[in-house]
């Protein structure tokens, strides 16, 4: 390998260094600020180390990791997006693509290629790998509410019903994780102070 | 496996989401603030992605991505140490082990023990894996400090052969990436405005 290759990995590293200033909508547990996508991004790999016995198909770890670490560089373009918004930016998905064959295309072609697919084979979600890796990236949400009070949750007035239909993709990836997502949500509803509209939930959680 | 499992995980995970408070001393590039570890193990683990192909032996790169997403949580117990004052301190390597045993034995026996034994060859720094970690994970601060001026180097007066000397393990781990390191020390040489008291360096980047 010659140096100019080097230097192409060093442009990249440089140009994605920006994740640490993207802010998501999630606090660290007990702190006032919000969390960075970097931060946010090294923690997700832990989880997915830590329940690797835990996906509800054999994954490739070493795949998940890479999706995972390089899954929100993308941001750097164009900011993080709350989960409950996706849906209202139509053009949200056209702007990560481009974004992500800028940022991949920095590398040199064969390892940006190899990244470029893994990150688009995420968001595809079709895979036993992004399928577990997916389950993951979701769920930690759930840990930083429930350490901060469901904050991020009640403070944009989602419903349980609606964490629960948002992130139901998550017992794709692990039935065991998905459990815990679960109960995670009826912690929340029982925290709620209002009874949640869905029919679904009547009866649970509510006080009148 | 059973939820009491399942819990253990949990509780280590809440646990070392504490590495998003601990600082450093280095800077994001072009930012004033100091960055967090958690963030700084995000960016290793993408390193160690991608330059994987530069390490000086074969390794194992799931391996080295689980040591590099662990290898500071010890820090959740005992802070971060500037790399420049770790010998200034005879009982910081005790402390580390003390919380490395406290975090890990937080975890189901066999995860616990693998991550802890991980940890452990990272500090060592004797294999192939760990020396390619540790490579990665010095030639970080390189990169955040040539973004930002030379400015951590240079607050604390850390004269350029004193970076040399203290990193030259770089070279154990990747010569490509020492090569990068040894040219980034010679442009923060010439940065100075003194000319370095080492003899080695005589005549380069002085100006008098």
């Amino acid at each position: 390998m010659d140096g100019a290759g080097l230097e192409q990995h060093i442009r990249f590293l440089i140009e994605t260094d920006k994740l640490k200033s993207v802010l998501r909508r999630t606090r660290p547990i007990g702190l006032e600020r919000q969390e960075n996508s970097a931060e946010h991004s090294w923690q997700i790999v832990l989880m997915a180390i830590l329940f690797a016995d835990f996906a509800s198909a054999p994954i490739d770890l070493l795949r998940v990791v890479k999706m995972l670490t390089i899954h929100d560089v993308v941001e750097v373009d164009v900011g993080d997006t709350f989960h409950y918004a996706k849906e209202a930016d139509p053009t949200l998905a056209a702007r990560e693509l481009a974004a992500a064959r800028r940022l991949f295309g920095l590398l040199p072609g064969s390892l940006g290629t190899e990244l470029l697919a893994l990150w688009e084979e995420f968001e595809a979600g079709e895979t036993a790998d992004s399928r577990y890796a997916r389950a993951v990236d979701r769920l930690v949400a759930f840990f930083m509410n429930q350490g901060n009070g469901f904050g991020t949750w009640s403070e944009h007035s989602i419903p349980p019903d609606l964490v629960l239909e948002k992130n139901a993709h998550i017992a794709l990836g692990s039935s065991a994780l998905w459990k815990v997502a679960q109960g995670l949500v009826e912690e929340y509803r029982r925290s709620l102070d209002f009874r949640t509209p869905s029919p679904s939930a009547g009866g649970r959680g509510g006080r009148g």
